[in-house]
């Protein structure tokens, strides 16, 4: 029987939700609640069947968004009564070595989920509000956390231990972590379907370009090698975000500018990047149009960001031995023809051939019959994967 | 006609010399002075013809050091008077954007040199100590700088600029320079010679893989990308470093246990690496025993060096579009067959393909005769190559 699946996503300042009839992945009302926290109140946008709507709220917090959105779904008859209301997903970002999976959640991973704020600060806070406020209006039904980080709980060691004093593992918990890891599952296992295979035949390398980027080396189905590392700064350069470099640049700076440890992170997080290198913006397609009416720290940018998506992908294709298949996927990998088809070139000798027409018309194989691998281009569906995971824990 | 030159590498408490016949590329006497520095007094050890002979001296300085090499030619006839000594190449850690090839040193290059000291502050003051004493014993020989920078001059924008804000590369000179460049070239240059093919029509991949190490890719004979960047911190894990790790790693560190810059770069240049994942030694072939007798950190240590070297190939084959030869060189690169196998392993599609017998005899071609790819080892030979630029510039 049809089962109504709510998957919620809770950032510092927004909350965005879909309702779900499941198994047969229908969207019955998708919305987004914005300047969360905003003493002027928020903004409340949602779609139904392709139609937009959009108002003002004079509601600030977490707990006020999530009763208004479910007063909301009676009021608009998504629902008849609330009980209909079978499970709710949360996206959490972090699930640290404790959590190797999606689960419920009750007293105990609540607390968990608190303590590995540590390691997020910035985002399991909110994703915790997110999960208590629905607790509270729907003591009954079940909620689920689906973790950023789960999927690469299988890395191995080689590839989560970082060759620093072992101590630091063990008493800060430093390790590489990894995160889209509900992105680069659900598009892994998109993959095996599309390529008509089991994924735990494949070798496949997920390229999830958007303005947060990460790759990831899936072996046999499972995450074996990542981008991303303790924190989401780790790997390709991105919007704002540095990615790798090298480490001896940090106290450089702070001895030679005075600059202190939270000054580094927020040029590392907030101004470097795309951002950084185009002075211009953190967002690709201001970038992309500016590279292709001529400026030079545009075309800058965006080669640095390319070199580094190659490279990543030439690593991991060593890592795994070869590989199946290669994904691309959110915004930048779904949309811009231009940057997969420079991520790709020069690639034949890993059996990578594109078709110029495929790829500018975002086939979802873009790969020529030819090539030895399948590329391919998966529009993510984070949600989807929440609601999925959610039917399967309640 | 033949020439004598000198060969000089000064550390901080040490300095290497080979005095060679060139073009002959003879080895007349080659010795190192170590303890420099050390009220007890120095050491001084040399070789002539396979016979190794050694001596404690009570002088401290590299001044006192050249005094001593000077008349030690004399005494032993290495030569009959200092005016045979042609030439004296020095090497000198860091080029800068200044230096794009080897230089002869007047006082404008001192002067470079000396402010370059930022950049190195270990290194290129020592090395100038070692210019200024040749000087000043020998004024009217012509000095040369090799720089282990100005092979990597070549680097393109989108492979040495870090994607943090622009100002600190105009500002800091923050940007990759890359290491071990006067090994690189050498070893590239042996490669097309072994290859029987101009340098410049050829795609390699050198690894230099020492207690310190580093992989850089070649194309068409010139350095375009390499692992060492902005310092000898970056990229590869190695004896004592980290190489790259997730940069949030350090304001956490700094923040959690209270950590100065200085102290982080000390953890992440001296503690760290193969010491600090094994903590057994900072050197190689006592890991590897430890690992052949079954201790996991060892094991696990080599196993993410292995990982880090293998992926670097792959990341910069994919750079380079594919490869023609893969080079392994220094200490571990020339001698550890086992290395060698286990960072070849899995590189099939790449078409590297070695032959077990010909790597364990640590022959010079390892690969198979169907191996796509000539897999090399190339002892590495600075020490010629600074007297073989120090010929091209007299």
């Amino acid at each position: 029987m049809s089962k109504k699946i709510m998957a919620i996503n809770a950032g510092s300042s927004s909350l965005k939700f879909q309702l779900f009839n499941m198994p047969e992945e229908n969207i019955i009302v998708k919305g987004i609640f914005e300047r969360i926290n905003d003493p002027k109140g928020m903004l409340f946008s949602y779609t139904v069947k392709d139609e937009k709507r959009r108002t003002e709220l004079k509601i600030i917090s977490h707990v006020e968004a999530v009763h208004y959105l479910l007063n909301f779904l009676l009021e608009e008859k998504f629902v008849e009564t609330l009980d209909e209301l079978e499970g709710v997903g949360h996206r959490v970002a972090h699930g640290g070595e404790f959590f190797k999976s999606s689960s419920l959640v009750l007293e105990k991973e609540m607390e968990q989920i608190s303590q590995l704020a540590k390691l997020a600060p910035l985002h399991n806070p909110v994703n915790l509000a997110g999960i208590q406020a629905f607790k509270k209006s729907l003591p009954k039904c079940p909620q689920v956390a689906v973790f950023d980080t789960s999927f690469h709980q299988t890395l191995p060691e080689s590839q989560y231990i970082y060759p620093i004093p072992m101590k630091y593992y063990h008493e800060n918990k430093i390790r590489r972590y990894g995160f889209h890891g509900t992105s680069h599952q659900y598009v892994a296992q998109k993959a095996a379907e599309i390529m008509n295979k089991e994924l735990s035949d494949l070798n496949l390398i997920t390229c999830h370009l958007g303005n947060g980027a990460s790759v990831c080396g899936v072996k046999e189905g499972k995450s074996y090698v990542t981008s991303m590392g303790f924190t989401p700064l780790a790997g390709l350069m991105m919007g704002t975000r540095s990615g790798d470099i090298d480490p001896s640049i940090i106290p450089f700076l702070q001895k030679e500018r005075g600059m202190s440890a939270d000054e580094i992170s927020n040029l590392l997080n907030n101004q470097s990047g795309l951002l950084g290198i185009s002075e211009l913006s953190n967002d690709f397609r201001d970038v992309i149009e500016a590279a292709d009416n001529g400026n030079k720290q545009a075309v800058l940018a965006l080669d640095i960001f390319i070199s580094r998506v190659k490279q990543t992908i030439g690593a991991y294709a060593a890592e795994l031995g070869g590989i199946d298949g290669l994904i691309f996927t959110a915004g930048l990998g779904e949309n811009s023809a231009k940057i997969r088809e420079k991520c790709c070139e020069g690639l034949e000798f890993l059996k990578v051939n594109i078709e110029k027409n495929k790829n500018e018309r975002n086939d979802v194989i873009i790969s020529t019959f030819k090539s030895g691998v399948e590329v391919l281009v998966i529009p993510t569906n984070e949600e989807l994967m929440i609601a999925k995971e959610t039917v399967s824990l309640i």
